[in-house]
């Protein structure tokens, strides 16, 4: 079977879909039937629950695919308000044609990341569009997770003189995706993608309420990020561009193409805004952990006329501007 | 706004992306922002939760749009398991062009079903992808729903000698659909879409454990879930013709183009598999509702040669293959 392509009647509810369940999507994913819908026994908690959609454009890229980003995603948005990704959804739109060789791929690396990660697929969708009427595969995953922590992270908890710190080199996902997909022979470059809930458990469970807000910059960036903050809070942010961790290749990447890394995805990073007090020993937490590799902390919450300002390496202050447009469409 | 069309920055995660949200999206989907991940507090039940991509084309056809559509199959997964619908997730994958007219009536009537079935978006999500790398628009919903009977329906409680029942006229949805899409000129249809929670809770509360398992036939069919029981179970099925209940206008539709009933897909009609004893009963406590009008029992669950049989009017036995091949692409 894994010889062929996605058929239209592969999402017809009957025996091709039935096959292709069977035979491509479940060894996968573990034990359990993707029935229609999932029983969940006996909670007794507060939940999180969030929801995306992943297009991304090349689906295979260095460092991952739209499997693995679709796990990484959504567990990540689960990481951000403090939850536990338990459980995931996962629901395919597959353009006819696609050949069942690369589905068989995307869905091994999705249950791949998921068993990493340790949460369970429990239920799923699969649905065929024409030729034509989409891009080889879509696939959106929801995530249940439960809340421990007795605060919620929120901009609004954001004061004057708290500080900004991201867990590692930043946009380095989305500047491999744009290389992967215009070819653009650029060497080095490897998504960030990875789930950070591990990592956000500890961070809260040591820190607590001195945890303002997290947030993964995904699309749009950190600027993206602290002109959310902003303005919910009416606060502005100031950034030290020579503090913000960045790979040499990126920066030479960026440098090339005249992007600013501010604006690009990283799928495997969280900005965390902190109290003043913990902000450098928070940092130094972060790195002990392998997905923390290079925090530091980058700015800090003061009151400027601009929501967000850099101040460059020659001690100059430039004001970052909202993202306006789509430089960089497709990169989850 | 709502002159323009879709752009590839409304899916940026810029300022175009919070302006399609904030006056777009929002104003249809009640006062709560979508945030990337919602907070469902103090929970303390069995969940249910699923997920259900549309790709329905076209997106408007009478008696719905692909909108409603998302809510009500959704809502119906969960109701299916003997759930309460609570909470929704909705994400958007929308082609570069697509009038924001025709995307702000989508929201409205999805907001709109949400409102009438009483449950609640909180959470969500928006990619807009290429020009001619989707179709207009498709929509994932998940849903999580609360368990509240202490019986799990299932297809492993059906006994020999149980009885099958409708909850009103088949079919409909499918043709329907069909027949917007090739502008056939077919008369009179209109899509049976709606949601089941409300008869189901009620059903359930009724007769118990007396309800072995209940399924909505959307993809392939009452056909597909008779086929699904029997393969799970060993046990045959057996339909009699003269039972199924059609409206006139279906049925016509079915014979002009030369299309089997059993395999068009409702989208708001249930199966059901009851003991003998409350069929007839459990039928007629169905047509009380106006989600139930047109209930009857159809068939009853034996052992025979093939899974199942339709008993035709003219008093022989067809064998009912299952559905091989897709007659009726994305009809949701």
């Amino acid at each position: 079977m894994k010889e062929g392509v996605i058929l239209l009647e592969h999402g017809s509810g009957g025996q091709a879909s039935a096959r292709l369940l069977r035979e491509v999507i479940l060894p996968h994913l573990g034990e359990v039937p993707l029935l229609d819908s999932a029983v969940l026994k006996d909670f007794s908690a507060s939940l999180a629950f969030t929801t995306d959609s992943f297009v991304v454009d090349p689906i295979f890229f260095p460092g991952g695919d739209i499997g693995s980003l679709a796990v990484h995603g959504t567990v990540n948005d689960l990481a951000m308000v403090g939850a536990t990704p338990l459980f995931l959804s996962v629901a395919f739109i597959l353009e006819e044609g696609f050949p069942l060789k690369l589905f068989s791929r995307v869905v091994a690396s999705l249950g791949e990341a998921a068993r990493k990660a340790g949460v369970r697929v429990v239920c799923g969708d699969t649905k065929v569009v024409p030729k034509g009427k989409g891009d080889k595969i879509f696939i959106n995953t929801s995530g249940i997770g439960i809340l421990k922590g007795d605060f919620v992270l929120s901009p609004s908890r954001i004061k004057e003189g708290d500080r900004v710190i991201v867990s590692g080199p930043i946009a380095e996902h989305g500047l491999c995706v744009l290389a992967a997909r215009e070819d653009l022979g650029l060497e080095g470059l490897k998504s960030d993608s990875q789930p950070l809930h591990r990592v956000t458990e500890a961070f809260l469970s040591r820190f607590g309420p001195e945890i303002k807000v997290l947030r993964d910059p995904t699309r749009g960036g950190v600027a993206a990020v602290l002109h959310e903050f902003a303005e919910a809070t009416g606060l502005s942010f100031i950034l030290e561009e020579e503090k913000i961790p960045l790979r040499p290749e990126v920066k030479a990447g960026c440098e090339l193409l005249g992007l600013d890394p501010l604006y690009l995805a990283c799928e495997g990073r969280l900005v965390a805004v902190v109290t003043r007090e913990i902000a450098e020993e928070a940092a130094s937490f972060l790195r002990r952990f392998p997905e923390g590799q290079g925090a530091c902390v980058v700015g800090e919450v003061t009151r400027e006329r601009f929501p967000l300002i850099l101040q460059t390496c020659y001690g100059g202050l430039r004001p970052v501007p909202p993202l306006a447009g789509e430089p960089l469409p497709r990169i989850c």
